[in-house]
């Protein structure tokens, strides 16, 4: 690949694509730290401000990550998950061969209220487990999520089993049957609070996503906001006409 | 609905539900200017900086907006697209009974390459359509699209189509049935250009569509790229074990 400068293509993005070849082929592999900007300038014959645009663009895509003082590297590829199996974070992780690790950052239980109840068909403040968690997958933070479940279906849910393991696992122990989920995705910006604890800039983008669990019986068993890392994580799907 | 202030719900997370209550009893109505925030401290006892936060989250969810000099307000509800129907945007705009718009952006031919070119299964250098198109509803503007398509499958392809309506409703003409689809999506934030076009804050949530559709004799014909406001769009899509 090289840059073609009677190409109607503009120069900026041959050279976006060109980093990206080299990335596709190991050339340059991950936690490499990229040539300077000035390299690229003499290399190619181009200006300062097109190299930064590539850059820029790389990094806001999250294909290039930069260190203040350090340089910029390539980045780790985002985690592709598929979004129709309907599976755990746990199970997910382990399906892809990375460690999936859980921090327990509060178990209260609190009436709930307003969208909560709705989503669980609960009378506005009957009682739920409110379940705050950090997930993490080879020890890096991915998601924070806040699982709200009606108490009645799991009276003996303990810390200890929240903090292990996959809540799905304890509903099926417990004799519930998952049999669906409705899910909403949104692109929202990340709160000062779980910038801080998923490792990210605040305002950083993230993927807001609300799942409601239903049983085989049609009862909603737990509903669930997760805040996952945008330069982390993308969803896949397929469509069929 | 009242402020409990005995309760082990944070009072900014009651005000929050209190808020969304009225939004959806209709007591706020879209487009209300809300009570100040000396108004709520009065009303409830409560101090500013737990007003402040309870807005602050709101507004950050999108549920409210905030012009600056004029108030807070409610905002509009997201547009909620279903994720698994194969439709276009002209066509789900339609059915959802609000007036698709189109403004064509730029259309050339152009060289494919890297990550356009491996999606559209062509090789390096072969020809495509690049079509940039603003899609609105409402004459609200909702999303950059930027479709690749490989000319040799559309060979008359007209600036004034595509100007007007659904690409699928062009291929289908053309005699291409459309079988399939692989579709990522991601958050991320906008381009300051992006940003322009879609009338959103330069950085401001938005979401990354790739969508590469296939016909019923699995040829790629067109890889499309979206990018769709976080403030106006969430997507929905039902799972099942």
């Amino acid at each position: 690949v090289k840059i073609d400068k009677t190409s109607v293509v503009p120069i900026y993005f041959q050279l976006k694509t060109l980093i990206q070849e080299r990335m596709a082929s190991g050339e340059y592999p991950v936690g490499l730290c990229l040539p300077s900007e000035r390299e690229y300038c003499e290399e190619y014959g181009i200006s300062r401000m097109t190299v930064r645009q590539a850059i820029i663009d790389l990094v806001n895509e999250g294909l290039l990550r930069r260190e203040r003082g350090k340089g910029t590297f390539v980045a780790q590829p985002k985690i592709e998950q598929e979004l129709q199996v309907l599976t755990s974070f746990t199970e997910e992780m382990k399906r892809r061969n990375m460690q999936p690790g859980t921090q327990l950052i509060h178990m209260v239980i609190c009436p709930a209220t307003g969208h909560v109840a709705r989503q669980l068909g609960l009378k506005d403040g009957e009682s739920v487990y409110e379940i705050v968690r950090l997930r993490m997958a080879d020890d890096e933070p991915m998601a924070i999520e806040t699982a709200y479940l009606p108490i009645a279906n799991l009276p003996n849910l303990t810390e200890e089993k929240v903090a292990t393991g996959s809540l799905y696992e304890v509903m099926r122990e417990s004799g519930h049957e998952i049999a669906r989920a409705t899910q909403t995705l949104e692109a929202t910006l990340a709160k000062a609070t779980e910038a801080t604890k998923l490792n990210i800039k605040n305002k950083g983008p993230v993927l807001l996503i609300e799942r409601t669990t239903y049983t085989s019986g049609g009862q909603a068993i737990e509903f669930v906001k997760s805040v996952y890392r945008g330069d982390r994580y993308k969803f896949a799907i397929d469509l069929r006409s």
